[in-house]
């Protein structure tokens, strides 16, 4: 049979048809008129994504590059910072803000767990001169959500401490609402929730955090929030504006904005529900134990079966793009995302090449049982959107 | 009359509809089998219009996040280096490597010309314990270009001291060869000659280079060359790749390898050459005293004209966005590039834009007069070519 491509790995993420011709058409100059008002709206939906007041910075890299920029503008070498570490890309927070030389506490946490946010309250008593604090709102390699609010409302008692979240994967995926949860500095990419191909970061500032960037001391150039700001109050970036990505940016801003937030939040929530459902349905075990992320799921591979082979298997037999585990977790899991330009029949594709994969390797399966169970809370969501109208 | 946009900035530059739509197929993932050999064929791509057997490594950033990677690989703090600062792009190398705590010596080259050599190998004399030259190819501010060639001949006398080259405008506009030039590191951009959008950056490092990198000490994470060169061996990028960009890249490369180096270089002669003497022609000053670059031509306002204003009558009033001049020079001068995606008519109708505001502003002017030098300059050309066949 012809073997129809779908992309279910979180990031990058399907793109709407009407995004991908936006950013087709003519290129237009970055500091012309034309761009000008362009670059303003896309401003004015990124804070509305973001639930801000604050600047939302638009940075022309990957996510990784807004990690950087945090760590980069609001800090001096030798500085006590906090990392929560849970899975891969805590990782990468430790090792961003040790290669800058800051002085770094760490809260391991077991992969596949949120944070237990006592073990935060503690380290924060303990070391008041700690000032800035690093999290994951979903730690996209275990497909773990970290209790952000609740994290912001103790630092946010410390007076010169900031709390900065990594939400790369969990932006419009789950409801963050940056002012209200005294997040100060907050980080998205494009190639995820935005609906868009990678090569921009976006990253909020709050006036606390522009106060640690006033005494903050270390060579930096590329990655200048302070510039980008006095950039963007102009409507335009420091440097070349990546054009094409913040028209389609422009694009995926409208789509949404027709969607409405709460629909978007309620949509991710339903999808990685039916996921969750459908695959214990099927008898494997989910990989979290903590809270568990609305972008993505992470499942566990059944005894005996590698992960990786039930990756290829899905791709190379199905078509369908999922991913495997990252590190530690190859072989272990394998995870489907729900992120993004997704809808009910993402998850159904996903699930019936999962039954399909499984099958073909030997774990028992009957064959629709996984997918009846989402489509069964499908519907009743249904029913109750329209009996909510 | 209908007003049809044209582009005729130096970046970013018109997209082949090849390439635009080549990045607005659904999107695919950067780690997937489908993505590896599309990076495998853009890297060797890269090496060929780089001339090269080098790495060429691919940022996703602007040109001058391959700037900063250029200073923040190669360096620790407190050494010194020399750059050669004729135009804003100049005082872009001063402020990275100042900022990145280097000791820095400048040459300052009067904006305009090009720097006078002798001073290069005085400077290297003087100080032999410059570890590194920085210098643009081709200075976008002025429209001058620097003899890139002699300057690595001097350097390379030096064991370890290397060669920096900002190409970003240059590259495909002049024949530049890096291996056989002595260049240990050369920063490209995808919105010039390249014909992509804004959001890549290239750099090419040299055995010379990689033995500095070795003993580097500087913070970095986000461009660490070190650990690019590693991914790219395994045709992957350290950080998620700027897929569609890549598949861009990778589509411009076939259209230019259609086309021939040797001819891609001619071209860009040809169309510099002829907007020269047709602004000539006009009686019009160019404003290069020194080597002129193939990638743009900066001319100066007439007596009594604001620069600023031929800028935006030719924006307004013809739908023509060429440039006009930066920092001190703003109002001063006005450029028309003929960058990349570019041909005769492109010229053309920079040329009769020109012609036509130049008039509307009270200079006076003989219609069709810089038009007619142009196409007789054209005419020669295809003539010679057909010679040749």
């Amino acid at each position: 049979m012809i073997l129809k491509r779908y992309l279910l790995a979180p990031g990058p993420t399907p793109i709407p048809p009407e995004v991908l011709l936006s950013m087709a058409m003519p290129i237009i100059h970055h500091r012309s008129p034309d761009f000008l008002p362009i670059l303003d709206s896309a401003k004015k939906g990124l804070q509305w994504i973001y639930q801000t007041k604050n600047d939302v910075l638009i940075l022309c890299s990957t996510g990784t590059g807004g990690m950087v920029a945090a760590v980069n503008n609001f800090f001096s070498p030798g500085e006590k910072v906090l990392v929560i570490n849970g899975g891969k890309f805590g990782e990468r927070w430790l090792k961003i803000a040790q290669s800058y030389g800051l002085d770094v506490l760490e809260i391991s946490v077991e992969w596949g767990y949120s944070v237990d946010i006592n073990r935060v309250e503690e380290e924060l008593k303990k070391n008041p001169d700690i000032k800035g604090v690093f999290v994951q709102a979903s730690e996209t390699s275990t497909g773990v959500y970290h209790d952000v609010e609740a994290i912001g409302k103790i630092v946010k008692n410390y007076e010169d401490t900031i709390f900065i979240v990594d939400a790369i994967s969990a932006l419009l995926a789950h409801d963050i609402k940056t002012d209200e949860w005294s997040i100060d500095v907050m980080i998205g990419g494009s190639q995820k929730g935005f609906m868009l191909p990678p090569g921009l970061a976006f990253i909020s500032v709050s006036e606390k955090a522009w106060r640690r960037n006033e005494k903050s001391k270390m060579p930096r150039f590329y990655f200048n929030l302070k510039k980008e700001r006095e950039a963007l109050a102009k409507n335009q970036t420091n440097f070349t504006s990546a054009v094409s990505l913040i028209i389609g940016l422009n694009e995926a801003i409208k789509l949404m904005q027709k969607e409405g937030l709460e629909n978007i939040f309620r949509r991710h929530a339903t999808l990685s529900y039916a996921t969750r459902e459908a695959v214990k349905e099927l008898g494997l075990s989910l990989f979290p134990k903590g809270i568990p992320s609305n972008a993505l799921t992470a499942i566990e591979a059944p005894e005996g079966i590698d992960g990786q082979v039930i990756y290829k298997t899905l791709r190379e037999k199905h078509g369908v793009t999922a991913a495997g585990g990252q590190d530690k977790l190859r072989g272990r899991i394998f995870r489907i995302a729900h992120l993004g330009y997704a809808d009910k029949f993402d998850v159904l594709v996903g699930i019936v090449a999962l039954e399909m994969t499984l099958k073909e390797l030997g774990y028992p399966v009957k064959l629709g049982k996984g997918v009846a169970k989402a489509e069964e809370i499908f519907y009743e969501e249904e029913k109750s959107e329209n009996f909510s109208k």
